[in-house]
């Protein structure tokens, strides 16, 4: 039988030069974050489906590659439905997987636990340019500490690994899901129907203010809350005197310790941060996942189009698995879009080795070679990159593909040319 | 619904020591095989399914995680067995995806071609101690090279990283397939049972020359045969005089070029190579997979029972994608076997940065934090970890257990002793 040579629908594979990038991207990221007191964790790729399908992970649910259960326990001739066959699935995200280890391993773990992980997840989206179906999610999360001391550290840690990558002029966007629900009280939508108010919100980027506010009102709310609400992302700025404006404007409707934690977290960012950003209050800023109970944030930077990672607090995620809720505050980095920038920039890793390349004879005698050999491995002593590798005919050819690979000295050996 | 805490049946979760100690392993293995010009290449871990079951697998292909078919592609009411409801699975190795890799990009590659590849396989064995269901392999391999420089060179890189690593006074061993062959022609074993020799060959370091001989003779071969094979045993040393000695025993039996290829490799490395270790010729080395065609070696280190990684030749395995053979030669390092042996031996990881914990008090004003984070990026900036982290009650208890975490360094930070 012929066998199959493309990969599988939707997933990559990774070139060196691809290779490369990520990890050195990977080196940045785990030396970084290890500075700060963060320590590395994996979890299986495979989770019990139960957990998955556990509404955890909103539309990402329905994206799930199931496992069929093996041996005795499928059942075909019996099995009316796809959960009869399936008993795991692969992970679509790090954050249900880490809640679950958090769940398990407590006992043993530091109290806050600052974990780092860096791990694929699959989708099974519709495959389309730049989407695949297995990518590398990158998250930080702080278990244990409910102040804003994760979130000041979380952001902290990020923006000091980005600025360490290179990426400068970013913005780290922040916005509380207590706000926007305090936003839309004071508006007078009803509370059932926050939901609604958020997904169209999230799409002011797209559809402009004028879309939101036809979208609002097209959902049957009145034109006088409509209004009010389109009014603050009119009058807000986005900065710290904006957010004192929100307060005034929102007044009872939200409690003062939403509106401090966000101005001491960005004074705070900003009087420490090393990388060159700026924080930005963003009333607009939604996040998609259901799970977020506090602070939401965003890295958008300039190069690209849309996010590249985001984050938030997450109190009541652990409570799911051992019905006490743990404070949980987490920041992903959007790693598969930051490899593709540097990928398509042409971005030189720094520190690389030297690198020279050996040509020999295909004639040498296997002493001759066993010199050879020895050369290379002193070269490689001295911290140098040496590939050992036969002359082609076409030599000039051979070189021009090493250059191009990286090689920039060359050697070469020939049978005659070898003392006694 | 209670969520489920613990991993699936036979999976391990990484705490944060162990995965200190696979990031360095990994570290040591991707820098030293770099310097040897390897690159390294990523494939999905899933793969179609008619690949992983085209019996380039032997015994694994009966562990495999089976994916369930989505959308409009299952169809569970006319689905009469498991090949009805999967198109993709799990990959068990590293080698049927690089084959597959190499067959769907060669043009892109240089030639040779030599891969790194460092990745997560799965297999539905039996759950036991220390063998999980998911584990990293960590293989190279070099396509497009038909000569002993392959094999040198692929030894030569192992042995080097294992050295760095820390390994000592272990050996490489080596035999070729078509020396077994030869062997069993010489003892009169008819070809088409040479598979059943060699699957009671391997058990030899279980069951003694005694148990192979009586094993032989159960399965019917003559005594005459079955004295003269097992007399090779005990005749020919693991050594080059043995290597001649097996030579001049086998007369025409074998190919001139078969020995002297081993010479060569033997010899070749002995000379170059730069860890402690033994070059050990054993004609008894068997390996399991069906697809090797050439020389075999295994990595026998005394801190393990059994072998610790291994490898060999494989030409027609790429024909399989292409009709087209390809030289390929590959040699993979029992990742998971080392880490769990530096994991117990307590191993300390070199060149470890200073680490600093700041303990600060819960009522510092958000100014009086703003310094503390200020100190801490300035030493991070000097190359050091520091941990900052709200002062527990039991302060003495909480340096107990950072000092248990690496943490040589202390400094506390109170709200009455910041000055103005």
């Amino acid at each position: 039988m012929e066998l199959i040579k493309k990969p599988v629908t939707g997933m990559k594979e990774m070139m060196p030069r691809e290779m490369e990038i990520r990890n050195y991207v990977m080196k940045v990221i785990s030396e970084t974050y290890a500075s700060f007191g963060f320590t590395q964790i994996e979890t299986p790729c495979l989770e019990d489906i139960r957990n998955l399908l556990s509404k955890q992970g909103g539309e990402n649910e329905k994206l799930i590659f199931k496992v069929l259960k093996r041996g005795e326990k499928l059942n075909l001739s019996e099995a009316s439905s796809e959960a009869d066959l399936t008993d795991m699935g692969l992970r679509y995200d790090l954050t249900v997987p880490l809640v679950r280890f958090y769940s398990n391993n407590a006992n043993e773990l530091p109290t806050p636990f600052k974990a780092l992980q860096m791990g694929n997840v699959w989708r099974a989206d519709r495959p389309q340019r730049g989407r695949y179906r297995q990518f590398m999610q990158c998250d930080i999360d702080i278990f244990g500490e409910p102040s804003d001391a994760a979130e000041i550290e979380l952001i902290l840690a990020t923006t000091t690994t980005l600025g360490k990558i290179g990426f400068k002029n970013f913005e780290i966007r922040i916005n509380e899901r207590r706000l926007l629900r305090a936003m839309a009280d004071y508006a007078g939508f009803k509370g059932e129907r926050f939901g609604t108010v958020c997904i169209i919100l999230d799409k002011l980027d797209k559809i402009g203010l004028d879309g939101v506010k036809a979208e609002l009102l097209a959902e049957g709310f009145s034109v006088e809350s409509v209004d009010k609400y389109c009014g603050l992302f009119e009058t807000v700025t986005n900065d710290l005197a904006g957010l004192k404006k929100m307060k005034e404007l929102l007044g009872d409707s939200v409690a003062p310790e939403v509106i401090e934690s966000l101005n001491d977290i960005i004074e705070s960012v900003e009087a420490v941060k090393t990388a060159d950003f700026k924080m930005v209050f963003d009333p607009s800023l939604v996040r998609g996942m259901g799970y977020y109970t506090g602070t939401i944030f965003e890295i958008a930077i300039p190069e690209f189009g849309g996010s590249c990672g985001g984050g938030g607090r997450y109190d009541k995620l652990v409570g799911n698995f051992t019905g006490t809720d743990v404070p949980a505050c987490g920041f992903s980095i959007g790693f598969e879009r930051i490899v593709l920038l540097l990928l398509e920039s042409g971005f030189q890793i720094p520190g690389s080795k030297e690198k020279c390349a050996f040509l020999f004879e295909k004639s040498l005698t296997p002493a001759q070679y066993v010199k050879v050999l020895k050369e290379a491995a002193e070269m490689r002593k001295e911290g140098k990159t040496v590939l050992v590798v036969k002359m082609n005919k076409n030599k000039k050819f051979q070189k021009e593909k090493l250059t191009a690979e990286g090689y920039t000295d060359f050697k070469e050996f020939y049978a005659d040319s070898f003392g006694a």
